[in-house]
């Protein structure tokens, strides 16, 4: 090859460089909704083993995110829920527990990265296994003062177990609003839409005679509710998926539907905790739940939403396990373990997706921390003659590895955990490295999805 | 410049490059025990507040280790202590808990990298706000079967609350062993040895009328018992400090030395968890600790041993926190973050010295994760007309941003918290990067040391 023909080649490469610099940009953005260090090493343990790694291991980039959420009045609250983790991540403000991308005490509406990219050209995505109106999603397409209100009902109040939930009035289609949240999610733009949360959507439209399914067809979605529908679907419409009533049905589940439990101390002991014994509860194996047949897996909805996403100017996806943390409200371990095989399977697909797509910056974190805490299967203070246990409830799985994974549960003896506040993981693939540093507040993932994909207002 | 002396200042560049890379290399190994992300975010919160940075936050490469223990028989353990993982991190090798550097099952000894460093002539120190005989120490220097065995009385079994703990009787002098652990300390070559633990050396060595401290003087130690004789010492001696009988006392503890204490139900909710309330254990500060007048700081142990070990052969220098772990064990939240506010500063002081001394790998890690949770200070459950709360205990703390910090502790109703089997948390300079990867197994931390400073056996 003369010098010539090097230069030239040099050139083209420079050329098809350039061309590739202005390629679409894709950001694929996975939350492990609860999915903390301990639900991290929890699933590792089972699913891969002690010293096994799960896919998210193996990624090049690990940071942390500081969850960061205030009262209504900018006070510092130290531990968050979904809606305003999602809301930070979604339009890189602080808000309050229970916002849905609007302002802590003042009540505006926050411009999300869907948004933004929608009006740049670009195509979006929201995945869960939650209902699609539920916290994390409804982040990123909706602004509602608070996250109950999923309905044209809930949206003036929703009763749970005889009490009546925070309502949201000025949100109404009748003070002038844009309504509940599956309203808003009906009249969007967002390109696809799969998860749980049909009967949100089966439900007349607030005064209308139209059900919100049937505005979100008048809006141009194609409707599905079937997982064999994902791939059959027009497509050349938006997609929303509603395949379960409300939450999906998670994939595992504890030996007889079986969760984490009280110790049973005996009489002596609960006359003394220095007498008696206690036992403890059996071990068990994790199971298929059966609740879970027909479900479309995370795996599957993300390939529709990959396939039907991919175009020449680029997308926007969120992905979300959500039921990580649902599981570990109710203290079903098997259940949360199930849910990050999940997003496991998922991330699989995003990076092989990537391996043709080069520039797609795949972010993998969680909103917050929860409450499931792996223990000593046997005591560090074994050789005291007396019972040691939790005051809580613990769950005891036994694993592919033949050995015993206990998991505590003991923040409050409410049938629902609370979260907890530790900073949590964030992963990157190799995009992420000189843009993700080793602590970004939480709200700083918006603005490294809006910087890659070259959004602003 | 003409073309010549651009070549030769490149040449004298490369030659100078060359020498650089001979030069000496150091490693500072800090393990703060029990620092998991719940305790750094804790710490995080009270020292820096919620959007705020520590100084390992500001580090280059965060990753995270994979903490591993077995059974006596080898059976996979999802729950490790102080021994077995400062095993981990000082030999390279998966153990059982309670074990110091010896192999489970097998109970043979196991090269650490502080024996490997003093063989290729690097100077060595080991830092501790424990007893130097602690576990964390201990595994870097000694060998021996039970953690316990911190002395030669205690070698032949340790009684605790009338408990007697397990013995040592292989590693008796009497038996042809190499003693305690402390009477091992005393026979070492480490250059620089500080931490509390007096007691353990002011007892008569075993089959000897000399004390422990008296072996450790006619090995070539000067022994200290003072904070103002950290830098008045000799310089051309090695060097043991002890600076407290047992465990230092730490800088921080609860408002009048108030722990995490159990929430008091009203009679009514003691007939059923739906009715009547509860109190909440007050709000507190954390103040300074008296007991700690007088000792030197983990930063003063740090400076001292740094200007001693810095020499042109390189030197190994593990730095341990050890109070962290100590204090959530005994559900103080106050005495872990003053300690995380101690490690905090002697990093400060190791990235100081790598400014001058840029061959330097810097790691700071945890050994295990521990029980306190950071929890919400109003349950997310509050709309719920009942009370909510812990059943274990929880102490609020009032931080500078005066807001709540509740930390709960319920992993047992035993005097003493459990560890956790989280990850942990492991940070690096930038002389890590290219050389952590973003998981390692605990036992990586010793390769990765093993190979920077060229350490073979």
């Amino acid at each position: 090859m003369n010098k010539q023909l090097i230069c030239l080649t040099a050139c083209l490469a420079l050329t098809l460089g350039g061309a590739n610099a202005l390629a679409a940009r894709n950001v694929i953005l996975f939350i492990g909704d609860g999915m903390d260090d301990q639900q991290i090493t929890i699933a590792r343990n089972y699913l891969a083993g002690a010293a096994g790694k799960l896919v998210m291991d193996k990624m090049p980039l690990r940071a942390a995110s500081q969850v960061l959420t205030v009262s209504e009045q900018g006070q510092v609250v130290y531990v968050a829920d979904s809606a305003n983790t999602a809301t930070s991540m979604a339009t890189g403000h602080i808000t309050s527990r229970g916002r849905i991308a609007t302002s802590a005490g003042t009540d505006k509406p926050l411009l999300s990265i869907v948004a933004m990219a929608e009006a740049a050209g670009l195509k979006t995505g929201l995945v869960t296994t939650a209902s699609v109106t539920d916290a994390t999603p409804a982040a990123f397409v909706a602004n509602i003062n608070m996250r109950y209100c999923e309905n044209p009902q809930a949206i003036f109040g929703t009763e749970v177990s005889g009490i009546t939930l925070p309502d949201c009035p000025a949100y109404t289609k009748a003070n002038g609003g844009p309504g509940s949240i599956s309203e808003q999610i009906a009249a969007s733009g967002v390109d696809v839409v799969l998860g749980g949360g049909r009967k949100h959507f089966d439900m007349p439209a607030e005064g209308s005679s139209d059900s919100v399914r049937a505005q979100a067809e008048a809006n141009g979605f194609t409707v599905i509710d079937a997982a064999n529908q994902l791939t059959s679907a027009a497509t050349d419409t938006k997609l929303l998926g509603l395949f379960s009533a409300s939450t999906m049905p998670v994939r595992l589940r504890g030996e007889s539907g079986r969760k984490a439990e009280s110790p049973t101390p005996s009489w002596a002991n609960r006359v003394h905790p220095y007498l008696g014994s206690v036992t403890l509860p059996a071990p068990m194996r994790c199971e298929p739940n059966p609740e879970y047949a027909g479900m479309p897996s995370l795996l599957e909805m993300t390939s529709t939403a990959l396939q039907r996403l991919d175009n020449e100017a680029g997308f926007f996806l969120m992905i979300e396990s959500a039921s990580i943390d649902k599981q570990s409200h109710e203290r079903k371990p098997c259940g949360s373990i199930g849910e990050v095989a999940q997003l496991e399977e998922a991330l699989q697909a995003a990076l092989a997706f990537v391996e043709t797509n080069p520039e797609t910056l795949i972010l993998v974190t969680a909103d917050h921390a929860q409450a499931a805490q792996l223990v000593p299967a046997t005591s560090l203070f074994k050789e005291y003659p007396i019972p040691v246990y939790t005051p809580g409830r613990v769950a005891r799985i036994v694993t592919a590895e033949d050995a015993i994974l206990a998991v505590n549960y003991a923040t409050n003896s409410f049938p629902y955990e609370e979260h907890s506040g530790a900073n949590v993981p964030l992963f990157a693939n190799s995009e992420g490295l000189g843009r993700v540093p080793t602590l970004v507040r939480q709200t700083e993932i918006f603005t490294i999805v809006r910087d890659y994909l070259s959004l602003h207002n």
